[in-house]
C-alpha cells in the first residue's frame, strides 16, 4: 500500500501519492494495531435460554486474535472478504501491470480509530490511499473542493468520506462522482440500489457486511425474519432491500417503540442501528437468533468505538472490495466496447428539399451523447457549442491495444463538370454500415475552405439525405481549425518580410544585441536559437564566446528576396491578391517585393496538419518547413526565424480532430483538407488513425479523397499511406451515369447552358465508352496497389435502368469486385445498403497493399513511374528549370520524398479536355517544388491556381441570417 | 386544457399542441367518463366485526356520484388536490401569464382506461397534454428518442411513460430527466427521496395517493402500523419511507407468507400492492382498519382495472400536482437567484513567478460548473472546450425584469512606456469584490489581438495573481471571435475588388444577366437586392420590367478605386502589408490598385460587435457600413455589395460573449477589443448588458476601457453608453507612482535601457507633480460627465510609503471619491479588498451621468467641445481636406453620429511627448472619416498606425509548446 497524506488549504497538509519505496512499512507506525478489546465483531448468537433472563452464549466470536502477522483480529467472513478482494485486485493487476487501486479519504480533524481500521485493511489488501486532512471545522466549500479534484483525478478509484454526519450535506453527497462513490451513499447510488440495479451503483460496505452476518448465523434464513431497530435512514432501507431480496422478511421498529421487547421476542435476528448508548436486553432476544450491531457513521464516543470495531473491519474489508470493483469497471470502460449507437430516424421526402433544409429538420444528438455512444471518455472530449467537439489524441494511447478496424477509401472516376458526388456516397456509406447494417463505422471528411462556401461551390458536408450535420457548421468556422492555419501560416510571413527589413537595416553587432539581448545582465540563447547554431556547425552555447565570423552567420539569414517561396494566405477566394506588391510604405524602406496569396486551405501547415501523426510530429514538421533560399543558396527554414515553436502553439488544438454526425446520428471525423494539387488531398492521419480504434476490429472507417482516384487515390497511397503506416482494405470508386457518358464521348457542357439531350435520355454506348475506358483505367489504377475495387454507381433520376445495368455489368467485368447503384442522396443509409454490403464483403478479403515505387528511388524515376503507370504517359519531359531543382532537391538531402503530382484533375493526362483514357502523350514537367514539412516533392505539370476567385454574383447574394430564430438560408 | 396527439415515426402519429380554441370540449369525446363501477375509490375502512367473518363496512365511499359536470366522482381528498393544484396553477400564471404546464404521456397502443382518467385529470387542473402514441411493440430506442426529443423541449414539465412495466427499463427510465419525472422512477429520484431530500424530486403519485388515504382514514395514525403487503419495489420502498416519517410503523409482508392473516389482523391499515387477481379477506381486517389497493402500473386486467379507477383520480391529481410544481421550479430557475459562487484558493508566491506559471498553477473550474454558479442555463451555454463558453443572448429576455447591477469603468491616466495595469486593476478588483466581500462581480474585459501576443506587448489577460484563466486561450484563438471578424472583413474586402473587375470587364447587360440569372426559366431579385433597388428609388421587383438606365444603376456600383476605404485585416503584426499594390496578376486584367491590410482589431466589424445590442442590429449596421464613394459621389455599403447577409452568418457566434474565470474562480467575460484610437477602444455592449443581468441588483460589473480616460473613459461615456443606454455608477482611475513621476516630469525611457534612478528612488515632487497635474485632469475629466471616481494606485515594489500616501492624499483634494493603494498582482483580491470597499462605496451614491454633448450639435462643434473641455485645447483647426469630409458626412446625413477621436494616447494634447496637463495648444485636425455601421465620426488628429509590426527579436521567439504536457512557455 501506498499512502499519501494531504492536506489542504486553509491551513491543512496535502501530500501526493508517494514513491512505490513507501509502502506498508511505512505506514505501520500510524496504524498502530488496535488493542483486542477493540477487535470484537458485535455478531452475537444467542442461544438457549430464549428471552427468560439468561444471557445468550455468543456463538460466533470475532473477538478471538488470529495468528496475522498484521496485527488485527478476523474471523473467516473477514477472511474470506479479504481474500476474495486480494485476489480480485491481483487479477486485475495481471491484466493492467500499470494499475494501482486507489481509495481516497477525506477526513476532518485527527484520525480515529475508524480511520485506522480503514487504512490498515487497504493495507492488508495492497490498496493505495490518498488521505486529504481537512481542519475539523472545515467549511462545505472546503470538502465539496476536494471531492471536485478526486472526481476530476482519473488515479482515485474511490472515495471515502470520513466526515460526521453534519458534514455530508446533500451537497457533498451529490457532489461526488457516482462511479467513485464506494460507500454508496449519493442519491443516485442509492437509488439505484433501491430499485435494484447494481450494476452501476455499490452497495453500502455497512449494509454488506450486515448482510453477510445475517447469511453466515444461517445460511438458510430466507422466510424468516430480520428485525431492523432505529433503521430509519437511507442505510437502513438500502439494508433492507437487501434483506428483502434475499429472501427474509424484514420488520422495523424505533428504539422508542413500546412494542419493542416483543418484536425482538419474535424475529430470528436483531440489527440495531443508531447511537451507541442503546442496546436491547440480551434477555429479550430468541434462543438462536443473531445480534447485530450496525454503526456505519462516524462515532465521537470512543467507548462505543471500541465495542465496534470488529465490525469496523468487516465493513472496511466490504469497502477495499468496493474500491477494487471501482477500479475494475472504471478500466472496462477505458476498452473498447461494441457501440450503441442510437441512429436518428429520416423520413426522406420527394421531392428532395435543400441541403440545407433537410439538415435544418434534423435534430443532431448532442455531440456527448454520440461521443459517449462510440466508447469516447468524458475527457477525451472538448466541446465547441452542441453539436461538435474536438477529440484529444491521448485516445490513441487508451486504445493502443485495441484492433484497428476495415479502412475504407473512396475515390472517384475523372472529375467532369456533371459532379459524381464523393462526399455524399462516403457519407451514405457510413449510414448504411452504422445505421442500417450496425457496423460501427466512422466517416472521415476533410474541412471545407470557406471561399467557395461564399464563392461558388457551396458546401461540402455531403447532400441531399447523406449529410454531415449541422452543414452551416461544417461549412463555416467549424471550430477553428483553418483559422489557425491561416494565423501561423502569416505569422511565420510577417516573421520573413520582417527579418529581411531588419537584416537590411541593422549591422551585425546591432542584430546580435537585439536577438541575444542581455536581460538582467545575462546574454542567452533560446533553445530555437540554440538549435539553429547546431544545424551551422557551430557548437557553443555561451554568446560571449562567438567569434565575428559566427555572430554574422548566425544573426543573418540572407534571404533571397528572389527565392522567397512562403505566400501568404487566406479563408477567403480573392483573387486580386494572386500576385501583389507588398511593403510600399515609407516605414518599409524601400524593401517592396511581390509576392501573393494563396487560399489558406494551400498552406503548406495545412499538409502537415493532414499528415502529422501527433503534436511532437507535428512541431517537428513545422520547424522543417523551408521557406525560401539564402542567396548563398542555403534553405531558410521556420526554426531559422525563431518561429516554430510559436506555429505549434497555433496550432495546438487544430491537431484533434472534429466529431461530428450524419444525418443519421453516425460518427463522422472532420479534419485538415489540403488542397489535392499542390498537396495530397486527403483527410488527416489521426482522424483516420482514432477512427480506426473507435470502430475495433469488425467497423469500418470510411475516408475520402480528392478529385479522380490517379490524384487523390494515388497520393493516399503513396503519401499518406506511407506516412501513417495504414493500410487500405478496399477502395470504392465513385461513378455517375453522366459523368460517364462524357469520358464515352459525350459533349461538353458549360455552366449556365442547358445540359446537352446526352446526358438526359439513355444512351447506352456513350455509357459503355466511359465505362469501358476511364472507369477501367481507374479500377486498373486501385489494383496496381493491389486493393479490391467496389463501384458505386451514384443514382441520378435521368438515369435509365438500362444504363444502370450496364455500368455495374461492365465495371465488373473490369475487375471491380462488386458494382452497385446507390440512392442515398433521396433515401438516406437505406439507399445505399447494397454497397454496405458489397463493401463489407469486399474489406473481408485479404488485401495485397503494395506501394507503386521505393522511396529511394530517384526524383525522376518516381515521377516517370506514376505518369507512366497511372496516367498512362508515354514518358516525361523535363525543362531545365525542373532538372536544376531536382538537383538542388537532391543535394540538399530531399530526395527521398515521396511525389505529389500537381496536374490538372480533369483528365488523366495533362491536358484538362481530353477525357476518356488519353494516351500517346509525353507529361510535361515545368517546375518542381518542394513541401519539405509536409514531406513530399510536387512536381507542377502546367499552372495550377491557389486562390480562386469570386464570380460575378457569388453564392453570397443567397445567403442570409434571421435574427430572430438564427437559422441561415442560401447555404447548400 | 390543450390536447395535441403526437405518433412518432415507425407509423404512428405526432401531432403538436393544438391552438387555444382546441380545449376540454374537444377532448370529452375521447374521455368519455368512466362508468359508476369503474369509480370506486378502493379505501375501505373496516368497522366493527373485527376479524371475525363479517364483511367491514365501507366507511369511505367514492363510490357516489358528484354533482360535477366532468362527469367523474371525487371525494374530498380528490376535491382538496384538484382544488390546490388549481390554485397552484393560478398563481404561476398570474406571474407569468405566457406560462402554460405541459405534461407529456409517452404510451405504447391504444388509450386505455388509466390514460383517460390521467387526460381528463388534466382537462380538470387546465393542464395542457402532449400525447406521443408509439406502437405496442415499440422498441427500447424509440422510447428513448422520444424522452431525449422531451427532455430538450422546455414546453415540457413532465413526463408520464404509460407503458408496460417490461418498457421501464433502467435506460428508459434514468434517460428520463429527473427534473421532469413527475413519477418519480428514476433512480436519482428514488435516491432522493430515500435520503430525504424532497426540494428536488418528486414523490410518486401513487405514494402520495396512499399517504393521503391513510391520513384522512385517522389523522391521528401516528405510531400505529401499516402493513405492506406485496411492496417490495422501488414504490413500495418509497412508500415505506415517507410513511415512516410521517411517524407511523410500517410493516411488509408478501403476498405468499404464511403470517399474512396474521399481519394483516394486527395492523391499524393495510396497503395492498400487486395483480388485480390477490386480495386480503375482508375477514382479516382489524375493525376500524382502512385498506388499501394501489394499482399504480398499466394493467391489462380490465376488470381489476375497473376495480381501481377511484384510486387512478387520485394518483392522476397527484401526478398533475408534480407537474404544476416542476413548472413552477422550472421557473424559479429562469428567474435571477443569488450566486453561490465557490472561489479559488490562492497562495500567493513570493517572488512572484511568471503569468503563465501563475495561470499554469490554477485548475479552473470547468466552465460549465461556473456557468451554474452564477445562474445561466444550461441551454445558455455554448462550451468551447473546458474552460471558456460561448453564451446566448437570450438570456437577456429571461431576465429582462431583472434590475442591473451597479456598472464600473476602469480607466487609466494617460498611459506612459512604463505601464498602469488597467486590465490587472479591473480583475483584481473582481476578485475581491466576489471571492472576498461575497458581492456578485462580473469583470467585462476586451479580446486581445493575437497581433501583440507574439509581437512586443505580449497577453492581456491581466498579470501576477490577477488574471483570467487559462491565459494562453485568453490571448490565443479565444472562441474564434476574431477569425471570424478577419474573414467578414475579407470577404467584403474580395467582393469590392472582384465587384470592380466584372463591372470594368461586362457590359450593363451582362452583369444583369449573372446578378439576375434565369434559374429554371425564372429570374427574380433576391431580398438584399430588392433592398439596393429600393435605395436607388426603384420600386419594382419583375426584374423584366426595369429599364435600360434602371439596369444600369443597378448593375453598377461604379466604385472610385481612389475612394474604396476598405482596407483587408489580418490579426497578425505584419508590417509589409501597410501598403501593397494587389491585381498585379495577368488574370486581374490590369486593374492593380493600392491599398493594405490593417490589423484585424481595426476592422469596422470589431467597432460593430462592441456596439451591436443584438443580432438583428448587429446585421443592421453591417449592411450599413460604407466601404468606398461612387465614381458619382454616392456612398456605397455592403449591402450594395449583396454581402451583408453572408456577413451576419460568419458573425453569428461571435456575437456571443465569452465566459471565462479569474484566478479566483469568478465569472469573467471576453467580448469584443476595437482599437482605442480609430474606433472606441471598449469590450462590448452585449457582454456589459449580461453581466448587469447576471449579477443582480446589488452586484458589480466592472468594464475596461483602452487608453487614458481622455481618450478611453470619454469614448466609454458619449459613444458607448449612448449606443448601449447603460449608465455608469462609478469610475477607478489607474495611476501608478511611476506614471505619475513621469507626468510630473521624470526623464524619458527608452525600451533595454536600465530605468532612470528618479523611478526607483523615492521622489515625493515628482510624484506631487504628475497627481496635481495628470491625475487632478483626469479625475476633473470623468467629474465633466457626472460620475464619482476612485483612484487606485497600482502599487509596485519600489514604490515607498510615503509616496503611495501623497498620491492618495492629492487624490482626494483633487476629488476622487477615495483613493487606494491596490497590492492585486502579489496577493490577488485580497490584497484589493480596500478598492473593492471604496468601490462599492462610491457606487451606492446618486450618479449624476450626463453626456459631454448634445448629438445633435454640428460635428465640428462636437469636435471642438471635446478637444477644449477634455483635452484642454484652446481650439481646434481643420484642413480643407477635415471640411470637405464634414460637410460631405452632413450631406450624406451623417452629421448627428457620435465623435471618435483619433488621437494619441501619449498625451492629453496631440504631442505624444507633452506629458502632465498640455495648455496652449490648437488641437489640428488633419482628416476626418466615418465608420457608418459602427456609428460614428472619427477625425484623425495626427497619423494613427493601424498595422503594427515585429520587432528584430520578436516574443514568439521564447514562445514553445511541451509536445508531451502540452504545455506552453513564453507567454506572459
Amino acid at each position: 500500500m501506498k499512502l499519501s497524506i494531504i492536506r489542504s488549504a486553509c491551513g491543512s497538509l496535502r501530500i501526493h501519492p508517494a514513491s512505490p519505496g513507501n509502502r506498508v512499512s511505512g505506514l505501520s507506525r500510524r496504524c498502530q494495531p488496535v488493542g483486542p478489546a477493540n477487535s470484537r465483531l458485535t455478531l452475537r448468537t444467542a442461544s438457549a435460554t430464549s428471552s427468560s433472563g439468561t444471557k445468550p452464549k455468543l456463538t460466533v466470536n470475532f473477538g478471538k486474535h488470529s495468528q496475522k502477522d498484521d496485527g488485527f483480529e478476523c474471523d473467516s467472513s473477514l477472511r474470506k472478504v479479504v481474500q476474495s478482494t486480494k485476489e480480485a485486485m491481483l487479477a486485475l493487476q495481471r491484466r493492467n501491470p500499470a494499475i494501482q487501486p486507489l481509495l481516497a479519504i477525506i477526513q476532518a480533524g485527527e484520525d480515529d480509530s475508524l480511520l485506522e481500521i480503514n487504512k490498515k485493511m487497504a493495507g492488508r489488501i495492497g490498496l493505495n490511499i490518498t488521505q486529504i486532512c481537512l481542519a475539523k471545522e472545515c467549511s462545505e466549500d472546503e470538502i465539496v473542493e476536494e471531492v471536485l479534484k478526486l472526481n476530476e483525478d482519473p488515479r482515485v478509484h474511490g472515495v471515502y468520506l470520513h466526515l460526521p454526519p453534519a458534514s455530508l450535506t446533500s451537497r457533498v453527497l451529490n457532489t461526488l462522482k457516482p462511479e467513485k462513490d464506494v460507500d454508496g451513499i449519493s442519491d443516485l447510488n442509492i437509488g439505484r440500489l433501491v430499485r435494484g440495479d447494481l450494476s452501476k451503483g455499490f452497495v453500502p460496505p455497512t449494509a454488506s457486511a450486515v448482510l453477510d452476518l445475517l447469511e453466515k448465523h444461517d445460511a438458510s434464513l430466507e422466510i424468516k425474519t430480520v428485525l431492523l431497530v432505529g433503521g430509519e435512514g437511507p442505510l437502513g432501507l438500502s439494508l433492507q432491500c437487501l434483506i428483502e431480496r434475499s429472501g427474509m422478511v424484514v420488520l422495523k421498529s424505533h428504539w422508542s417503540s413500546k412494542s419493542l421487547q416483543r418484536q425482538v421476542m419474535q424475529a430470528d435476528a436483531v440489527v440495531l442501528f443508531g447511537a451507541g448508548t442503546m442496546d436491547v436486553s440480551p434477555t429479550w432476544v430468541k434462543p438462536g437468533a443473531a445480534v447485530i450491531r450496525c454503526v456505519p457513521t462516524l462515532e465521537t464516543d470512543q467507548h462505543a468505538m471500541s465495542l465496534k470495531s470488529g465490525f469496523g473491519y468487516l465493513t472496511a474489508s466490504y469497502r477495499t472490495q468496493n474500491v477494487v470493483r471501482s477500479c475494475s469497471r472504471w478500466l472496462q470502460e477505458q476498452q473498447y466496447q461494441p457501440w450503441h449507437l442510437r441512429s436518428l430516424k429520416l423520413q426522406p421526402l420527394t421531392p428532395v428539399p435543400s441541403d440545407i433544409e433537410i439538415s435544418r429538420a434534423q435534430t443532431p444528438k448532442p455531440v456527448h451523447q454520440l461521443a459517449d455512444e462510440i466508447g469516447l471518455l468524458p475527457e477525451e472530449l472538448e466541446a465547441y457549442g452542441r453539436s461538435k467537439a474536438k477529440v484529444r489524441l491521448s485516445l490513441l494511447d487508451r486504445l493502443h491495444k485495441q484492433p484497428d478496424g476495415k479502412y475504407v477509401l473512396v475515390a472517384g472516376i475523372t472529375p467532369t463538370p456533371l459532379g459524381e458526388g464523393k462526399s455524399t456516397v462516403t457519407i451514405g456509406l457510413v449510414q448504411a454500415l452504422s445505421a442500417h447494417l450496425k457496423l460501427n463505422s466512422f466517416a472521415c471528411l476533410r474541412q471545407p475552405s470557406q471561399g467557395p462556401t461564399f464563392g461558388v461551390k457551396g458546401g461540402a458536408a455531403g447532400g441531399g439525405y447523406a449529410q454531415a450535420i449541422p452543414m452551416e457548421e461544417f461549412n463555416l468556422h467549424l471550430t477553428g481549425d483553418i483559422h489557425a492555419i491561416t494565423a501561423a501560416n502569416n505569422l511565420l510571413a510577417a516573421a520573413i518580410d520582417a527579418r529581411m527589413l531588419h537584416e537590411a537595416t541593422q549591422s551585425d553587432k546591432a542584430l546580435f544585441n537585439r536577438l541575444v539581448p542581455s536581460v538582467n545582465g545575462v546574454r542567452r540563447f533560446s533553445p530555437i536559437q540554440i538549435s539553429r547554431l547546431r544545424r551551422l556547425g557551430i557548437n557553443k552555447i555561451d554568446p560571449a564566446s562567438l567569434t565575428l565570423e559566427e555572430i554574422s552567420t548566425f544573426v543573418r539569414l540572407d534571404l533571397d528576396p528572389s527565392k522567397i517561396t512562403w505566400q501568404r494566405v487566406l479563408d477567403t477566394n480573392d483573387r486580386f491578391l494572386r500576385k501583389i506588391t507588398v511593403g510600399q510604405a515609407s516605414t518599409e524602406k524601400g524593401q517592396a517585393r511581390e509576392t501573393g496569396f494563396d487560399i489558406a486551405v494551400a498552406s503548406e501547415i495545412m499538409a502537415i496538419l493532414a499528415l502529422a501523426d501527433g503534436l511532437e510530429d507535428m512541431k517537428n514538421r513545422l520547424a522543417r518547413m523551408v521557406v525560401g533560399t539564402s542567396r548563398s543558396g542555403r534553405p531558410v527554414t521556420a526554426e531559422d526565424l525563431g518561429v516554430s515553436g510559436a506555429l505549434a502553439v497555433l496550432m495546438k488544438d487544430a491537431i484533434k480532430p472534429t466529431l461530428m454526425q450524419t444525418l443519421e446520428g453516425t460518427p463522422v471525423f472532420v479534419h485538415a483538407g489540403p488542397f489535392a494539387n499542390i498537396a495530397h488531398g486527403n483527410s488527416s492521419v489521426l482522424a483516420d488513425k482514432l477512427a480506426l480504434k473507435l470502430v475495433g476490429r469488425d467497423g469500418f472507417v470510411v475516408t475520402f479523397s480528392g478529385f479522380g482516384a490517379d490524384i487523390g487515390m494515388e497520393k493516399f497511397f503513396n503519401i499518406k499511406c506511407r506516412a501513417s503506416g495504414l493500410r487500405p482494405n478496399a477502395v470504392v470508386l465513385v461513378a455517375t451515369v453522366r459523368a460517364l457518358k462524357m469520358h464515352g464521348g459525350g459533349p461538353n457542357v458549360s455552366a449556365g447552358a442547358p445540359l446537352p439531350k446526352e446526358y438526359i435520355d439513355e444512351n447506352l454506348s456513350l455509357v459503355a465508352g466511359g465505362c469501358r475506358s476511364n472507369l477501367r483505367k481507374q479500377i486498373e489504377i486501385a489494383h496496381l496497389f493491389g486493393v479490391p475495387v467496389v463501384v458505386a454507381l451514384n443514382v441520378f433520376m435521368t438515369d435509365t435502368q438500362a444504363e444502370i445495368n450496364l455500368v455495374c455489368q461492365i465495371a465488373k467485368e473490369c475487375g471491380a469486385s462488386e458494382a452497385v447503384p446507390c440512392h442515398h442522396w433521396a433515401q438516406g443509409g437505406r439507399g445505399s445498403l447494397e454497397l454496405a454490403q458489397a463493401v463489407n464483403e469486399a474489406a473481408s478479403r485479404t488485401s495485397n497493399f503494395q506501394f507503386l515505387y521505393n522511396i529511394e528511388m530517384p526524383i525522376v524515376e518516381k515521377i516517370r513511374t506514376i505518369a507512366q503507370k497511372v496516367y498512362g504517359a508515354d514518358d516525361i519531359e523535363l525543362t531545365p528549370e525542373a532538372k536544376a531543382k531536382i538537383d538542388y532537391y537532391n543535394q540538399q538531402g530531399y530526395g527521398s520524398l515521396p511525389i505529389c503530382m500537381a496536374k490538372t484533375h480533369l483528365s488523366l493526362s495533362h491536358m484538362p479536355d481530353k477525357k476518356g483514357v488519353p494516351t500517346g502523350f509525353v507529361l510535361p514537367i515545368r517546375d518542381v517544388r518542394a513541401s519539405i514539412g509536409a514531406g513530399f516533392i510536387y512536381p507542377l505539370v502546367g499552372t495550377m491556381s491557389t486562390m480562386p476567385g469570386l464570380p460575378t454574383r457569388p453564392c453570397f447574394y443567397d445567403i442570409d441570417l434571421d435574427p430572430v430564430t438564427e437559422e441561415i438560408t442560401g447555404l447548400f
